[in-house]
């Protein structure tokens, strides 16, 4: 009784609203399995575990940028919070990677107006030294400008790159703004100039820089490539419109060294079949260092990892899930390629990660759209309740799990409301208030509903006796 | 007929309207001099002088820290700005006063969990040395705790002082919650500490501190003060909560040397009646160093020139109104002592500043509520249209007229909306960008509306005939 009116409830919020529509021609009712929906419900009302998860790592560790002492620590603290937690086959893979680490860093107008702006160098930005250097700084509006200009215009200049990105729910923007911080430096550099800086590629009025990974290509030799904060961005435009030659002194100490440590962190709620295709959630273990990394990505790995926590209260599942805490993600998805280099090639019935911050889920997509639209309405009735539409046009998404889908696995995306996440991603900002505890939660919840209607069923298990 | 009107519009606001009155028992009707209130209504429109202000100062000049070499080029922008813009006797007053600044500053927890934390010393804090300093942080939730500690639970220690201010709209709270900045660090040196971190006496969650003026009183040692910004002070509470002690290593580099000159900026618009008692109006021309100032003071002064501006537009008045950009009051109101001292035996007819940021002024008070109810009234009635309603518990207000009004000024104050001034009040997020330019013109309006109403009458002159 209780399950044909949550069905019917269901197909009612399945409906679509804005078109005519006969009851013969909707879809097939979709039931969704009680246990299912009790798992949701349990997590989105009571999870704690993600919230324990996301608090404890930005308290106890902080900052934990890729291949330094600082993630090692991340690691030995994940290895043993999963123990803890109940998960088996905790252990760390590790691997090898360039590390680039953060120096001295400042900006400043010598003339016309002297004063300091602030400023974060990108990250494998070549190094100023500590004296700095001291250019005329020459203004683009996109990197497309930059590219058009004469390269006796741009020799011996500090580059500045403006852009207008603007908040967005999808993230969209990101790619084409981001422009000026992953072409901007090359481009630079290839045409002689001696630095650069960018408005970061961020949607806050706050005086923090965004960092963000950049490579230098195409033979580019590494030049400093820093980012000025929104508010100091906008008073370099402000100090240039006066028409005066603008004279920037910058300084961006910066260091390079290959054959650095990193590792994945790599824990399991072990299935009854072990030979069934596996479950891999996970989220990015490694942060930039300029912040605790509390939505990037800390929340990513209490998600899933607590979305995989209530599965293993619930019993045992058919089918093994395999949550990871890849690490070094921010330079380059390292852990992601090392993962897939050592695993791609196991057989996967989905793969999926948390990396958009801890603000709601809002819809979902997946490979099953197409593969077996029947697995496909199971999500989409499950995770109805949560707010979450389906998104016909969706794709997969995530750089740790990207070359792992690449290998054949069944991809799933839950996408996050992104409208205030690029407001503190990548800057000092990115801490635990940021977090909202309710909105934490229903990231819970939907990944419980993605595990548990994918588990291949639940079975309780009974209790160990208690020794007296 | 308009003028009919517009009192019956007027009177029809300033009617309670919670209690039931009758027609006789109203007030008398009030009119408002049809120029007040289009040289108001002007102003609310069409004023561009205060943006032109505070952009070109925060700008061009950027921070302007208190005797310092910045300040002085404010100085001299301000010079320049009030001649350009038609005032007359305009010049400097200059003063000498003891002069801090800042050096290179951090905070890190040493154990039991590494990482950084954000800070920044308070005015006149001590200084730690280059190398900085070592100790255990020892936690109190307000300046009475420590005040009850024996010393020697301090002696030795690194004080942390928590408290939870809330935004307010008259920013109350100030007072109370800023005793952590104000007595904590002398407080904190009585008892042997070797240094102190407050949480930043702000409203915000982002990765600010607010610095701000302190004084080592009752003959306390200078010891090293700063201030953690609102999610490093939570941090550190967090990592407090884990019981472990918790070490950290501190380093606040700063300098203090007495006699450097700072200086009044002042200018005029002369009255018909030069022996009339005198319009003083005006705000503080210098910043905190860690931002440019632009809430704090810059939209001040270009509120109240803005608005005298307005009436110079307009012809002559009867009295002389003088506009005061202070110097010097973040560390102390030198600016208006010094001014007070050469000027506060003058007769003024209202004594004025504003310094609280750009957002709405809600309500009013002055000292003619009292003194001259009929004076009141008509402040009252122009200042209704702009939603600013009268407070009958007002008192004065603002650090740089307060010497000149205890030597027999008549005050105003005019409140603006102070929810989210803490937000940014003396941290490096005070930028032109927190000010929105409706609202700044409102409160030009305003100013100009008190101006105008207290002129003693503005006479048109003939244009000058223009030579050919």
């Amino acid at each position: 009784m209780k399950r044909t009116v949550l069905a019917a409830l269901l197909l009612t919020a399945a409906a679509p609203a804005l078109s005519q529509t006969s009851i013969t021609t909707l879809p097939p009712p979709v039931a969704v399995d009680p246990k299912v929906a009790a798992l949701r419900d349990n997590a989105l009302d009571n999870d704690h575990y993600a919230w324990e998860v996301v608090e404890g790592l930005t308290t106890e560790v902080g900052q934990r940028l890729a291949a330094t002492d600082a993630e090692a620590r991340a690691r030995d603290w994940a290895v043993q919070k999963l123990k803890a937690m109940g998960f088996a086959n905790v252990h760390v893979e590790p691997f090898t990677m360039p590390v680039w680490t953060r120096g001295a860093e400042s900006a400043e107008i010598v003339s016309p107006f002297p004063q300091k702006l602030a400023v974060a160098a990108l990250g494998y930005s070549g190094s100023t030294g500590p004296n700095g250097i001291t250019g005329q700084v020459l203004y683009f509006d996109s990197v497309d400008a930059l590219r058009l200009a004469p390269d006796s215009a741009v020799k011996g200049k500090i580059v500045f790159i403006d852009h207008h990105m603007m908040p967005a729910q999808d993230g969209s923007g990101y790619g084409q703004f981001g422009a000026p911080r992953r072409q901007g430096p090359t481009i630079a550099s290839l045409k002689g100039a001696i630095g650069i800086v960018i408005r970061s590629i961020g949607t806050d009025h706050h005086r923090n820089p965004h960092t963000g990974v950049q490579y230098f290509t195409d033979g580019a030799a590494p030049i400093p490539a820093g980012a000025l904060p929104v508010p100091d961005a906008e008073q370099l435009v402000r100090i240039l419109k006066r028409g005066q030659p603008v004279t920037m002194h910058l300084t961006l100490v910066s260091e390079k060294r290959d054959g650095a440590q990193s590792g994945n962190v790599i824990a399991e709620v072990p299935g009854r079949d072990p030979s069934a295709p596996i479950l891999l959630v996970g989220g990015h273990l490694d942060s930039w260092d300029l912040a605790t990394g509390a939505i990037d990505d800390a929340s990513g790995v209490a998600i899933t990892t607590a979305a995989a926590k209530h599965i293993m209260d619930a019993g045992r599942p058919l089918r093994t899930i395999r949550v990871v805490w890849f690490g070094a993600e921010e330079p380059g998805g390292f852990g992601g390629k090392a993962y897939a280099e050592a695993h791609g090639k196991e057989r996967y019935a989905i793969a999926g990660e948390s990396d958009f911050g801890a603000d709601r889920v809002w819809r979902f997509s997946s490979a099953y759209m197409k593969s077996d639209p029947a697995i496909h309405a199971q999500l989409t009735a499950g995770l109805a309740p949560l707010g979450i539409t389906k998104n016909d046009k969706g794709d997969a998404d995530g750089t740790d799990v990207e070359e792992t889908i690449k290998a054949g696995a069944p991809w799933i995306s839950l996408n996050q409301d992104g409208t205030r996440y690029f407001d503190y991603h990548h800057t000092p900002d990115d801490t635990l208030d940021k977090i909202d505890p309710a909105q934490l939660r229903q990231n819970v919840a939907a990944w419980t509903t993605v595990l548990a209607t994918l588990s291949g069923g639940i079975e309780s298990q009974p209790k160990q006796p208690k020794r007296r």
